[in-house]
């Protein structure tokens, strides 16, 4: 099913969707939980042979067309010198975090080097896949990632960016280079697709999106030749258009139909709430349905509209993933 | 300058643009905090001599055209029998929150009762600023109070939607019906202008929106004769266009220029990023003048995007009332 991953990444017409999750290999998987008694979350994305496992959990299960590598937006800190860890309940914090200008100003040692167990990863998924299914590799965007060396996350990046701009771009050209780095490794290790994860850049006012965001999408998808997807929470549909990315990937803020209009053959990836997951396995399905009869047959990756939520129904992902491939056009 | 900020409700041209801050009583000023060393929040909102107090304080240092009520969109849990605490670090928790069906279903007592003080507070400020500024009231909307009665805030509130909409739908009508209540007592106590925050609704799907939020928001605009505004974050301007709110409030993320294009003759307030009050004074002024000229000279209310952040520096606060009454149109 990878030729039919493809086709809709190029905006070809689909007998039907090709489906995938974000975060799909991951925390509402019982055999993912028990993987988890035995690794930390850093241990277990390190460890190829545990992160290609975690990896083909859902695969195994649910047969999705795209498998996404097991792994975290934030392993781009780590070039950069930042040491990060998981916090329960609070979500990744890094220990250093940048207060003074002289903190943005950055040097990366040698990317491939720190991060290749991610390289070895997609070696192994790319092989056991075959065309079976799309490899999928990601990265975070320089502002989404960025946005997590600060002590007070997105909101202290603003004020950053407003006390210290120049020190702000340095800091983004620094993670833009390791993500550049980072992404033309993925293509080289057998990535089929590479989606950026920008998901805090709608946070920014549009005047800070054009200077701090726009330019590094331009650079990133145009670094790899594999294709791309972008996703934005919250988006400005016209900024991610500017992107270069092959595909846009839709938050369930956005109305499918009215995204269409607006961005005519532009292929979109997406874009069911989460949340939904949670309602009866009838309610998944004919919310699905909703969301790929109003993405209409001809460039649509069906996903959700941000990564499953931690708890979410098994049944419910698997009526997720069979409504894609049993739907009537 | 009440008149001048009516007149700019009202969509007139206006030799400048009158000029409130969102949050503007509060936390980053060096009297409000001496104020919070001898009370708790919830002692000093509902304590109307403190409340005043606390109201009058950017008015006697800055004299913006309005004075919003030093207050609480959660004040509006408590004629539902909800009670909750403001946390450190946390925000406000609600003692015991939602989780089955069974708790959805509220009987309200009298609102007038319960939160009389407020109508207090508002005599009071009405009283004392005359025809000098506008007496500002505000109320959180159905959708963003109740998604603070659940533990996990907007994301269980959308969780509990999908497993239970119909407990949803009555859990948002018990609190439409408050706040229609309490929008009302606020018009006969004296509100010149009532603002509803429904500041968590751009968090929801549009279909979800068009159910779970837009039905309140006109029938709450409707249920008073005094002007209205709506904000919410990250909004989807056509849908806040259908509220019957009198001027939408519109948060940084939307470009200012690109939201006249769309709404046409329909006033709005805001919009500057509250985190651009860190830069320097002269940034300030420069980012101020941008909105006021993005923002034309008819049926514009100079605000930020959102409240003024904690530890703003005063004197940026001071700038940005100095540049919307000394701007040259």
């Amino acid at each position: 099913m990878k030729e039919l991953f493809l086709r809709a990444v190029r905006g070809e017409r689909t007998e039907r969707p090709p489906v995938w999750l974000m975060r799909q290999a991951g925390r509402y998987l019982p055999e993912y939980r028990e993987m988890r008694d035995e690794y930390t979350f850093r241990e277990a994305i390190s460890t190829p042979d545990v992160a290609e496992r975690v990896s083909l959990q859902p695969y195994e299960r649910f047969a999705p067309d795209g498998v996404v590598m097991y792994s975290d937006i934030l392993v781009t800190v780590e070039p950069l010198g930042f040491d990060y860890r998981i916090e329960s309940g609070v979500g990744p914090v890094v220990d250093d975090p940048v207060e003074k200008p002289e903190d943005a100003n950055r040097e990366h040692g040698d990317v491939r080097d720190g991060i290749g167990y991610v390289g070895e990863l997609l070696e192994r998924l790319s092989a056991h896949l075959g065309n079976d299914a799309a490899t999928i590799g990601f990265a975070g965007g320089p502002f989404t990632v960025a946005s997590y060396v600060f002590d007070g996350g997105r909101d202290e990046a603003r004020r950053f960016r407003a006390r210290h701009p120049d020190a702000f771009g340095e800091l983004l050209d620094a993670f833009a280079d390791v993500t550049e780095e980072y992404m033309r490794f993925q293509e080289e290790s057998g990535a089929d697709v590479i989606q950026l994860f920008d998901t805090w850049a709608g946070e920014l006012a549009p005047d800070d999106y054009r200077e701090y965001v726009l330019p590094y999408h331009r650079r990133l998808f145009d670094a790899v030749d594999v294709p791309t997807v972008l996703f934005v929470r919250n988006p400005n549909l016209d900024l991610m258009s500017e992107s270069g990315a092959d595909v846009l990937s839709l938050d369930w803020t956005v109305d499918m139909s009215e995204a269409r209009d607006e961005l005519g053959d532009t292929p979109v990836q997406g874009n069911l709430d989460p949340a939904r997951l949670f309602g009866t396995r009838e309610s998944v399905r004919r919310e699905t349905e909703r969301v790929i009869d109003e993405a209409g047959d001809a460039g649509h990756i069906l996903n959700l509209g941000h990564g499953v939520m931690r708890n979410t129904p098994v049944e419910n992902v698997e009526e997720f993933v069979e409504t894609a491939k049993t739907v009537e056009r």
